[in-house]
């Protein structure tokens, strides 16, 4: 049997530490699908296919890793993919009870338990929401993504 | 290629809390090893031995599920047995912050990492201790344990 | 001494877990005041009035649990309507200290003390921004709310 | 009906905290009870039957507040007192975690609830524990304790 | 060498915990440079050239505390300052959270570390939102902030 | 003026981040005393003596660190040796709320402040007690203290 674990978040952008928790998982089933979660009312600042193609070529040696776009409930859609589980990354207590809320949630809906791995510790204070800040003020953030942002991107 | 996962403790007792872990890791993995650490110094309440036999009898039709006793370090255990992965519960932000350290410390050891599902929300409030601190006092504790603790084990 | 609990909140939906709140309040003072605090500024998913009718509705049969819709500062609410304390549900640490920061000003304001009840663990994951959301993608949230919520509510 | 909070602790020593604690309780409450719960194994640095005579005669004039001494289960002892509630005190995180399961397991054992109070600010650092520290270096502990602690108490 | 401390923050308003870590930090260094972090985008509350003027009469009998507007990455303006070290107060475990995230990331960009006092007891519960929320109901905050915020300022 | 920073601890074993913390130290204030309490009654598993013996040694090119050993209460000392402030790591949110206990005392008993640096990131989960654990179980901990810990220090 198969195992696929589906990854979900909004990757506005996709980090170091994202892609730590991917490659991570990779060795412990058989298919990661990273699901980048994104709806036309909440505005990104950086595009979501965009994103989605510079996850792809990045892991595009690596057959174990997908990416996909996805609008509907992440529950639902990690279903209908064929999903076993539910893959987060966990970094400080915050996370944790957020986490904790959504996962309870995901099970509630269609059984789907969700399994959570500690960030590396040289991510663990890596966030979406620093490095949109940091490259908003022109600040280089090539040491916090796997891949280059480009300017044009916004 | 058949995916272990080792499921360290004291379990002292195992709780309904621990099961529910068990159970849903069993449905993720081919194999859920139970490990009661144990050391000659550290006195236990109900005896490592006894205990084994308790949890091995309760999971008797579960083939994927199997009990040890073990005294070295628990990484080095799991490695020796095969393990692909270390399985843990989380109930709340002190457990998470304890398991992190002990999480980062056995990647280091040998690699092996620790994957978290969060406990049922009824069973988040269970600790050993306080069934320990009830057990003491006389109180039945059957609702707490997923089988019966006779008197005799003390 | 009739003793009276206000129990403010914004009840964007009211869920079981308030539910659980209130009665077990009741269960300690005379009466419990669910106030529904709303303003004209910030939208809510469910209209206040609305949420106030099935709440009302929903508490019919005990006299201890009365309803009412605000829009002045909790404390001054709870002083003038003659309640002797606030009660509030805790569900994790995050609550905990947004809840801290206001429990200390609203007794500054006017010595009003505020007491807490944990949220029962079946409830804890619970909350009205996760319900809200699964409401939008048209997920059936009626185990996580004490009464109907029908769709042309919004 | 008269309404009965039982206050259980360990009170070694009885702290400015826990005084803050017991007033703001006999507010909301008829009566309260303080319990010091102690067993004849774990060795107090404060005997328990001084602590009790000391915190006693500092709430002599209030007839609202009662001490005893304990040493049986804290849920049984207070349903057989007739309170109907326990009350704690809330520091910070820690203590919130520690006393919900603690808070879960008395609501299991015979249904008696537990309210928290958010320890007043100026009290928030106080432990019984620091003040043991501080007294065995012959530090002067009067700021913490709402009596005098003689030496010939230990 | 002067020691420059660099205090950011939004300061939104400037409140008796803000002071204080002020204050204490000039014990430290020698000299103190408070910077209102403002962009044209976020709306205040409360104008950041008033803010500027109220801190800067408030402590105009100090020589040790500056005040400066600022519109950069936090860590670029205060090394372009001189500053040695940028100076935060800790409240709570959110604020742990939030500003360990911040402080490796500023120590990342130009090597500038993060010192921490924690606030007060008294203020430890003091928030700027809250105080914000007080002043629009039309409670008096003269308690809460070391100055007079004048109505007009809105 | 020469500033001081205490830098108190029980180092059992001294880790490489506590080295960190040191380290950092330096860059801001003039001399750092590394504090090792011990006292005869609490076991260590390392000797205080020859912990200093091995701190020293390993910063003996650094004139601004020094180390001594003490067993009174930890403001006093660092009163005495005439130090301006208490430094300690902060490396999670259960270190957090433990050192906001202790520093309140400090400032309390003589008015020395205490500040706080967030360890970083990569030494973050590095614990004494675990150290220790692996050290015992004859694991090598190299990587994780500063110096060479014999065997014959037991």
């Amino acid at each position: 049997m198969k195992r696929i674990a589906f990854f979900p978040g909004t990757f506005d952008p996709f980090t170091k530490g994202h892609e730590d928790i991917a490659l991570r998982g990779a060795q412990l089933f058989d298919e990661i699908i990273i699901g980048i979660g994104h709806n036309s009312k909440k505005k990104r600042f950086f595009p979501a296919e965009k994103m989605k193609d510079l996850i792809e070529e990045h892991f595009s040696d690596n057959p174990q890793i997908k990416v996909i776009l996805y609008q509907d409930l992440t529950a639902k859609v990690a279903k209908d993919l064929g999903a076993h589980v539910l893959l987060r990354g966990l970094r400080n207590t915050t996370d944790f009870e957020y986490e904790n809320s959504i996962a309870q949630a995901n099970r509630h809906i269609n059984g789907l338990d969700t399994i959570f791995i500690y960030t590396s510790p040289e991510y663990s204070h890596l966030s979406s929401s620093i490095i949109r800040e940091l490259h908003k003020f022109g600040h280089d953030v090539g040491e916090f993504v796997p891949f280059e942002l480009k300017n044009d991107e916004e």
